[in-house]
């Protein structure tokens, strides 16, 4: 398999997981008659940071990125290639396409295995709203243009500081720890900046499971909100692009 | 002592520890008039992490499989010895039936001094169904059939990124923390996969407090639920074998 | 640019980030129909510890102070130069006035984009007082003799044990890991000397958010609680000069 | 100053700091009006967990017990010295006095200044079982044999594990980050087996702030429980003495 075909299946295996774990929080929190019903929202960024860590472990050879916002971002920022050591690639339209394809296909199969895991609560749930809430994001209060701009800032802070991560990475810092530092990171993101939207911060991760939640016989399901579906789409696309972009002139000087 | 007998010391002593801290997280959420009576999903899912964290940091000797799936796993994965450095034994019949009694046994042990610690609890106690759920995991919706799916999916993602961990192993990055990441993992596994069933994923956790709780003389107990036990065995056995087979031709790629 | 330019930019993105992830985290708890909405403490201990984690990981260049108390401490303590090895500035007036310069107006820009983020959350909250404590701390019982004093505790263990860091740094320990200790700390003070004021320990995190309350067009606000606003600042200062004094004979006879 | 005293000073910083943490994330759950007010037994555990992770940096110089149980612990297993490189000191019956006498000082001056910090909630507390609970452990179920059980098993587990952390100490694994595993330890015995006593598993942590109870003149208080007393001092000496000697054949085999 070339360099290419290595980072798609690193990238679809590191999305999936991703989702797996972290929509799997949600369902154990949402529906009913799980042993974590009603756990709390602590418990759900605990829960997505360390499906983040467990995605970003499995995902070594693409460099881990599971997010077409990050992956935006460093070609903002100016990458010129991706991947890790072994399997770099040249960053171009191919490149990008097929990370985003690979992320976004991890993503729906992530939250096929959510549905299996959690078959009978989906069954025994008589709320589509908390159905549809495992899959996808979904707005306290709807308003599109707020929601977006809570994206844009939850994104930018998730990959202007994992552009910074890569700073100390020589140094035998925290950097090395690789998985650790974002799971950190996605927590603190999640609990600070998840009140109005619930933090897609990565479009693959919401249009992935809501595709899924759109084609699946999920007894009982409402409609998949196609509505707001684009700004857990946008919103990370503009936070991505826009921290990689303040990452030039910033990240240089503060190294 | 030759090397089998210390990796079987090793696997014995560090799953008593595993499941005296992981059970006694279940016996202090849900014995009547315990301290941390009522704490709450997250707090199980903590304990048992850090549970995890402890035992492997006491069975360095043998690896720390602790787990019956993760040593058939690294079997179907292909592994040729067991152990750590000092005390390598080649894989054969003898080697998996040695690591997996030393577990049972070690699960045991450690199932019997929950019971000493939480003694004044357990007698207290009213309801004999929460008694049986500090030894053992029983379903949230029974049904055999989708309870072994979510143990096999459970287990899969535990054995799988295990064997990922090896990967990064030379590189002074996570996995040379050693126990730390494995701790995280089965965090998210719980937090995110442990709604319907509680999260065996491993048989020798299931079993040998199953057992402890059917030969203990625990005041007012009931059934130790022998209709459900072969669930959390089988279905973590499956998950491993899946993990240890989907590895080979993934994991080399992803690396 | 020079060394003390780098040195404020690194100082201002670092507080802007800690305070947009800390006040995020009371804004998702405190403010009415937020996702997080009654999260509890440990969340918010949580939330801010790793607000603080992420600023620092930022804030390399600099040394990562992104508080007024520790860069007095640090020059009570007898610091020569602050920032990290590029960009190394001498102590004096007016690096320490640019420091301090930075971090408030730093904190200020994160105030305003948490107003930003959670901009439809503020609209529908009904109490003046829970929109304030977004901003800035406040005593749970009035007494600003009190409050000074356990502001003065909180932040001298803080520096205290920040100052302790610097010792293992070339052991390869933990201290090399940089911001994971001080998070770790910081949600330790919170969870423990929290409980009376609310844990403000950086004057820059207090005064500058509530500078940004009193001057941004809140919808329904009040007042900005002038009266107790000189105890966050005032005890932190004290806290840090004193542990900054104290390590001088006591840190090197640890060391 | 010469290297008894230096370790001597070591270990008083270092308990009081422990204490003063430990005990204030009690103040902070227990006590009336306080911010953290019910927060949860997972907050105690992390709070004392993290206030061991404090306590141990602080006390880099003696090699940070901060327990008698540890000291007597390490004596059982055979040290010859105790204390870091740069201060060790042979182990003799002076200078086990001397680490056991620092700790329970150190912890009688953390408990003042819990105390200090939260003078006014103490004030205010109705209850005077709550205000020595700040202090001290108190049993779930009073038994004083059982209490005891509890105690030593949990002790048990503390001693012979922090001896397993040495193990690996010289391959750059994760007993070099020092103070993060006892930390998780301590959280991981708390959520597990803190259960039925409150898990002083420190005679030091329990008689030096029950001391404090006794003399400091709390508003309201009650009696200081004396008839307790002696159960979270000998249980943990108990059982820091039986994980020593245990951990004499069994780790060198799992080494």
């Amino acid at each position: 398999m070339d360099n290419l075909g290595i980072d798609f299946v690193s990238e679809l295996v590191g999305t999936a997981l991703l989702v797996l774990l972290g929509c799997g929080v949600v369902a154990n929190v949402a529906l009913v008659r799980t042993k974590g019903f009603n756990g709390g929202f602590l418990m759900v960024n605990i829960g997505w940071g360390l499906a983040v860590f467990s995605g970003v472990i499995v995902a070594y050879a693409s460099g881990a990125h599971l997010n077409p916002a990050v992956t935006l971002g460093l070609v903002a920022n100016g990458a010129k290639t991706f991947g890790s050591e072994a399997t770099l690639v040249d960053v171009n339209f191919l490149t990008v396409i097929a990370y985003i394809g690979a992320q976004l296909i991890g993503a729906i199969i992530g939250a096929v295995f959510v549905w299996l895991a959690y078959k009978q609560h989906f069954d025994a749930e008589p709320d589509a709203a908390n159905k549809l809430g495992v899959f996808s994001t979904g707005p306290a209060l709807r308003s599109y243009g707020w929601n977006l701009v809570t994206e844009i800032i939850g994104t930018f802070v998730l990959v202007f500081v994992v552009i910074g991560f890569g700073r100390n990475a020589d140094g035998g810092g925290l950097a090395a720890l690789g998985a650790l530092p974002v799971a950190l990171l996605v927590i603190a993101i999640g609990a600070s900046l998840g009140g109005p939207t619930g933090y897609a911060i990565n479009p693959a991760r919401d249009l992935g499971p809501r595709l899924a939640h759109a084609f699946l016989p999920i007894k009982g399901k409402g409609s998949s909100d196609w509505a707001y579906s684009w700004v857990p789409v946008v919103g990370p696309i503009i936070g991505g692009l826009i921290a990689g972009w303040a990452a030039i002139p910033l990240l240089p000087i503060l190294t």
